[in-house]
C-alpha cells in the first residue's frame, strides 16, 4: 500500500491546479528585496520560489534592490556617506559603487537560477534602453544621481520571455544625455510591471503587510481593494514608509495590472503560498470589481 | 505567523520542482484502462493527475480502452457474445458497437478534462489516418475485426499539441480497403508513444507492477533496466497477461522512449506520486544506460 | 484526331474556372442530413463533392445529423420513444444512445473522406469545447436534453483548417454544468458558419428549394434577397419545417454569411452544380446586395 | 428534375479529382512556343489551362519563346538576316531586339494571366539571376550570343511561388561578364525544372508527339519509360529535331522530374487534357519505374 | 603609422553613421530619368549609389523611363512621330515600341545591380497588377495610350522587398480592360512611393533643383517645407516643367512620405550625397513640421 | 557646382560597397582592451566603429576586458594584491571586485552604444549560462578563481543578435557547482567566436601586428596563413605574449572562423579601416586557402 504520506503530498499538487490555471502565461513581476535578501537560506527559497513559477507555466521578472550591500561596500572603500535632511546623497561616486554592487549581486542570482535549470539573464536598466529616467527633485537640497522613471522601454523584456529566459534587472538607468542614476526599486518594479503588462506584482520586503490598526498585529489585512486601500491613506490609519509602497501598489492596478502582492520576504515561501494556497499570507490589492477569495489570517 | 500546515505544502511543491524540469515540454503518453475507468471518484483523480501534468508543462496524450463497458452495450443489445478458443470475436456488429461505446467514453473524458479548463480533442485511429492497421492473425480461427498496427501518421498528434490540446484516442483504425479494426488499447498506446517520439508511457491499469517474486506482495519491482526486464521473461519468472505487457514496454524502450512504467490505476494519483516523487509507485521499465533513483518501495 | 467528348471534357472544367476563383480559400460549411445519408451512392456523391471543393482550395466543414439511424438504435436497445405535445423526448438514455450513433456515422464519414486521399478529423460539439449551450425550453412540458447553441468556440475549426484537415462535426455539445445536450444539426451549422465567418453555408436535405406556390412544382425558385426571403414568411407563403430553416438562412446572412444555398441532397451532385455551374439546383438566399447570377429553372 | 447535361457536367468534374489530388502543390513548368503562340484563339486556351491547373493547387511555370515574332521585328528594323552553316546568326544588333520582342510577349502574356483573376510576375532569366550561361560552342562558325545555361538560381522563382504569383519566364541570361545571351526555350524550361524539382514539365509545341513509325500517324505513342525513349534514339526511330527533344526529356527524368509531356500546342486544351483525364494526347516520357496509365490513342 | 589619407576615410564613414541609422529599414523610390541615363559613367555611379543604400539597410526602388531611346527605336522602325497640340500621340504601334524599349532598358539596370552583388527583379506596372490606370483626358485631342495611375498594388512590390530584392520598375500599366497604357515615370514613382508608405521620394532628372530666383543660379533652395512649396507655385515664382515636379512633391508629402528630393542626375553621386551628407545637392521638400538640416548650397 | 570635398566624400562610400557586401550579415567577434579602453576618445571611436559596422549589416559583438580599472579598485578597498611566480593570485576577495568592476565597465559601453541609437545587451558570461568553465590549473601554485571555457552555450547570443541587439560580453564564467571565474579575455573572444560561427574575429590591444623581424618595425606583416602563422611560432620568431595571441588565431581559425586580426586600437578606426579598406593595418590571419587582399604597408 501507499501509505498517507504520499497521497497528501499528491493532494497538495492538485491543489495548486486551479492557481496554475488562472495564471498560466501570466507576467509575474517580484520585487525582491529587504532580508529575504541577506540570510541565505531565505534567499535559496525565494529563487526556489521564483524558478517554480517559471516551471509550471508563469513568466516571472525579478526586480532587485541591493539593500545593505551597497552601504557596506561604501565604507569598505573608505568613502563618507553624506546626507541632506536625513536623505543619503547618491553623489558619483557612491552611484559608481552602488551600480557595481546592484550588478554582483544581480550575477548572483542569476547563477542561483542557472543552478536550478532555468536559463536566466542579468540585466540593468540601461540594457536595451530598458529604464529611462530623470533627476529626482527632492525638497531641502540636492540629493544626487537618484533618478525617477520616465520611460520604459520593454522590448528587451519581451524578446527575452519570448526566447524563455528568465529576466533578473537591478534598477539603475540613465537620463537623457545618458548620465548614470540609481532608481528605488519598488518604483521601477512598479513601472516595468505597467509596461509589460504584468498579470501580478508582489513586493517582498520586511514588512508583513497592511494593519487595520497598526499597533494591532491582529489586524493584518489579508485583501483590499484598490478603493478601500486609498482610503486608509486618506483617512491616516497608514504611515511611514507604507504610505508609498501603497501608492505604488495603486497605481500599478491603475495601468492594469490584475493584483498585487505585499509579502514578507522573512517568511518561507511565502510567494509560493500567496499564490498557490488560498491562504493569504501578506497583503493583497485588487481593482475595484476583483473577487476576494483568501480565507482569513489564522 | 504562517502555521506548520502551509510550509508543508510549499515544501511539497518545492519538492516536484525536478521532476517538472526534467520532462518540460516532453510528450507522455498514458494508456488508461481497467477499473480506474469504472469508479468514478479514481476516473477524477486519474484526469486531474493528466491535467496537472499538462498545466506544468508536459505534453501528455491520453489512449484510452472501453473495459467492461463495451460488452455491457453488447449484453443491451441482446446480442450473444462469440467465442473461439477462449477468444472473444468481433464480428461487424460488434466491431460496430465497440466503435460507439468507445466513442461516447471518449466524449466523456473530454468533458471532463474541459470542465478543468484544458482544452481537449477526442480522436480516434480513423482521424487524420492516425492508425493504420491489418487484420491480426490468431491460430484457431478467425476472431474477426481485431487489428494490428501496421503505421502511425502522428501528424494529427503533432498538429493537436503545436495547438495545445490535450489529445484523448480510443484505438479504432481501418485497414488499407477502410474497414474498421478493434485495436488492443496497450499495443496503440505503445505504437503511439513511439511515432511521437514520447518521452514517458505510462500503462494505467489493474496491476501492481512486476514482482521478484509473483507470490510475494512484498516483491514489486520500483525500477528494471530493459534487459533485466528481458530476463524475467526469458526465465520464466513473469506469466500470463504479463508477458505482452512487458514485451510492450521493452519495444517502447527500444524505439525510443526513455522510460515506460506499468501502474496500479486502483491507487489515487499513482501517475502523479510516480512522475512527481522519488518513490516508485509502480514498475518503471528504463534504458539499458538509465538512471534508477527511486527509493525502495516500503 | 482529339474526339469531340475530351473536347467538351475540357470545357467543362474551364467554365468551373470562375466559380473556384471566386471562392478560393473561402470556408464552406455544408450541413448533411436527409436521405442523402441513407442510400449509400447518394453518400458517396456528397462526399466526392465536398472532397473536390476541398482539393480546388475551399475549405469545407461537414456537419452532419444522424438521421434514421437514432430512432433504428433507440429501437435495437428495447427503449420505449416517449413523447410531449408530438415532440420526441431525448431523455438521458436516449441521449447516450444519440451521441454513440452520431460518433459512429461521424467516422464512417471520416473513413470515406480518408479514402478518397484528404485528411479527415471528425469531432463533436465537445472537442475544444466548440460548442456550448442551455436547455432548449418548449412549451407544453420538459423534452429532456435538447440544448440550443449559446457560443461556439472556433479555435479547433480554425486551427484543424489550417493544418489543412477536413473537419467533420455532430452536433453534441454541453452546458455549463458538463452536461450532454443534443444541438439541431441545421442550428448547429448554422452557429458554426457565423463563428467561422463562412461564405457560404449549404443546407443538403430532402428539401427541393423554396417554393413561390407550394403546391406548384414549377415556381422553385432559383435565388431570394434576404428581405424577401423574410417577406415570403411574413406573407405565409412558406410553412412548416421550411419556416426554421429560412429563419436559419436568414439569420446567418445578417450575421455575415454571404449565401446560403438549400439544396435537394437527393440529386447527384447537387452541392458540386449549386456552387460550380450557372445553373441554380436549389434556392439561394442572398445578402440584400447580392448579385443573382443563376439562370432561370429550367 | 436536372437534366441529364447538368449531371454529365459534375460527372466530369468528379472525374478529374484523382488528378488535382495527384498533383497537389506540386510544381509543373510548360514550356510554350510554336503556333499555338500566334493563333488568339489558341493562346487563350493555353492561358486558361494553366490558370486553372493554378486554381486547383498545382504550381505552374511558364517558359515560353517569342517564335516568329522576332523575325517579323528584325525585318521591321531593316536588318538582314545572317546565317553561318544554316544556323542564324545573332549578333548583338539581333540579340537587343530579341530581347525587346520577348519582354513584349512576356507582358501579354502577364496580362492575360492577370485578367483571369490570378497574380503573374513576368521576368527573364536575368532577373534575380536566375539564368546564367556561357557561349554555346558550335561548329563551324560563331553564331554569336546563344547561350547554354550553366547555372539556375530558383530563388526568385521559389519566392514568387511562395508568395502565390505565376511566373512567366522569357530565356534570356546573362555570362559571368554579365553579356545577354539569347537561350533555346525548351533547353531553359528543362534546367529550371530540374532546379525548382518540378514533378512535370510540359512541351507545348508544334509536334504531336512521338511515333513509332514517323511515316504512320496511327502510331503515336502515349507513354514510353525513359530507357524506351533513349532506345528510339539509338536504334534510329526518331530525327530531325524529335532528338534534342527527346533528349531533353530524358536529361529531365534524369534530373527528377517525374513525368515529361510533349504535346501539340494546336490541339485546344491539349495541356488540361493530358493531365486531367486519362487520354494520352501526346506522348508522356517517364521515369523506368513509373506507372502507365493513360488509354490507348483511340 | 597609418598615414592621413586612410584616417580621412573613416571619418567620412562615421559621418555617414547618423544617416544610415536615421533610415534603417525605409523605403526609398529612386525615379531615374534624364541625361544620367544616356552617360555609362553616370548610369555606373547611379546604380552605384542604390546598391549602397541597399546594402546600408535602406529599402531602395527604382522607376525608371525609357528616355531618349524610345524617340531612337520609333525612328529606326520607320515610322513618323505624330503630334496634336505639341504633344507627342502614343498609338498603339508606338505604346508596342515603347514598352519594348522599357522593357529592354529595365533589363539592362537589372544586369548592372547584380554585377554588382545585389539580387534585382526588373518588372513593369502589369506584373502583380502593379499599376491599374485610365486614359488621360488631353485637351485638344485624343493622344493616344498615355494612362493616369488609378491604383496600385503594392503587395508584388511588398513581397519582393521581404524577399530582399530590388525591385525595378518600368511604368507601363493596364486599364480594366487589360489595354495597355504609358504612364508618366514621375507620377508612377510618385504613386508608388504613396502606396508603399516610402521615407523618401527622389527624383534625379536634368534638374538642379528649385530656385528662388530662377534666373539666378545662386538661388537654389536647400530645404522647402511643403507649405512653402504649394507658395512658390501660387506665387508663380516656379513655371514650365518645374510645376507638376513640384506637384507631385507636395502629393507624395500630403500622402505620407517623409523628405522628397528634387536632384541633378548629372553630379556624380548626387542620390548618396544628398543622403549621407549635410550637403543638400538639390531641393528637399519636408513636412510643414519637418526639420530642416542642410547646410547653405554653398 | 558641388565640390571636390564632397565628391571624394561619396567616393570613400563607394570604395566601402564590396567590403559591406561580402560581410553582409556576418558575425564579428570583437575583443576590445588595452589602452584603448582608458582613452575617452580612443574609446569613442571604437564604438562608433562597432556601431557602424552593425548598421551597415554585420553582426558584431564586443567581449571586452577590465584592464588596469581592476588593479585600481583592489588597491582602492585596500587589498594587498598578491603574486605566485609572478603571477598574480585571484584569490575570492579579488574575484568579487575583479566582476564588480568589469559589469561596471559593461554598463558603460552599453550606454555609449545606446547613445548612438543602436540598442546593446551587456552580459556577462554567467548570462543564460554563456561561459562554463574549470580552474585552470598553472605550475608552481593556485592563482585562485581563473577559470578556462570547457564549454560555450551560445544561444543567448544567438537570441539577442536574431532581435537585432548587439551583445556585450564580460568574461566571467562559472564551474559545475557554480562558483565563479575570472576567463581571459583573448580566450573567451576566441571560444565565442567559434561558437557563433563568426565570420571575423578582431583583437583589438596595444600591439600593431606581427612583425617578421620584432627588433624592425618596417617589418609589420599584412597578412598571414595559417600554416605561416604555426611556422613563426614554431621557428621562434615571435615570443612573449604574442604566442598565446597567435595560438588563440590558429585555433579560431581551426575552428571555422575565416579572418582573425590583430589590431592596434591605439590608432584611431583600425577597426573600420581594417575592414574597410584596402589598407591592412594590423595583421589579418587566413585559412590556408585564403585570398590575401591587403595593400603592403607603406
Amino acid at each position: 500500500m501507499v501509505n498517507q504520506k504520499y497521497l497528501d503530498k499528491a493532494e497538495v499538487l492538485i491543489e495548486a491546479l486551479p492557481y496554475i490555471q488562472r495564471f498560466n502565461r501570466k507576467i509575474v513581476v517580484v520585487k525582491y528585496g529587504g532580508s529575504a535578501m541577506l540570510d541565505d537560506e531565505l534567499k535559496k527559497n525565494v529563487i526556489k520560489d521564483v524558478v517554480l513559477l517559471k516551471l509550471v507555466g508563469f513568466k516571472p521578472i525579478i526586480v532587485h534592490g541591493g539593500g545593505k550591500e551597497i552601504s557596506r561596500w561604501v565604507g569598505k572603500v573608505g568613502m563618507e556617506p553624506k546626507f541632506i535632511n536625513g536623505l543619503r546623497v547618491t553623489d558619483k561616486d557612491t552611484m559608481e559603487i552602488a551600480e557595481m554592487v546592484l550588478a554582483k549581486v544581480n550575477k548572483e542570482l542569476v547563477a542561483m537560477v542557472e543552478s536550478l535549470g532555468v536559463n536566466a539573464v542579468g540585466i540593468s536598466g540601461k540594457d536595451g534602453g530598458l529604464l529611462k529616467c530623470r533627476k529626482k527633485q527632492t525638497e531641502g537640497g540636492d540629493i544626487g544621481f537618484v533618478g525617477e522613471v520616465t520611460k520604459v522601454e520593454p522590448k528587451i523584456l519581451e524578446d527575452l520571455l519570448e526566447k524563455d529566459f528568465l529576466p533578473i534587472i537591478f534598477p539603475v538607468g540613465y537620463d537623457d544625455e545618458f548620465a548614470t542614476y540609481n532608481i528605488n526599486a519598488d518604483d521601477a518594479a512598479c513601472a516595468i510591471a505597467e509596461a509589460v503588462h504584468a498579470e501580478k506584482l508582489a513586493f517582498l520586503s520586511d514588512i508583513e503587510g497592511v494593519y487595520k490598526d497598526k499597533d494591532d498585529p491582529s489586524s493584518l489585512i489579508s485583501e483590499l481593494h484598490v478603493d478601500e486601500a486609498q482610503k486608509l491613506i486618506d483617512d491616516g490609519y497608514v504611515g511611514g514608509g507604507m504610505i508609498p509602497k501603497l501608492k505604488n501598489c495603486i497605481d500599478a492596478i491603475e495601468e492594469g495590472v490584475n493584483r498585487v502582492h505585499i509579502l514578507d520576504g522573512r517568511i518561507p515561501h511565502s510567494l509560493l503560498l500567496e499564490i498557490f494556497t488560498n491562504k493569504g499570507i501578506g497583503t493583497a490589492i485588487l481593482r475595484e470589481d476583483g473577487e476576494k477569495y483568501y480565507n482569513e489570517h489564522e
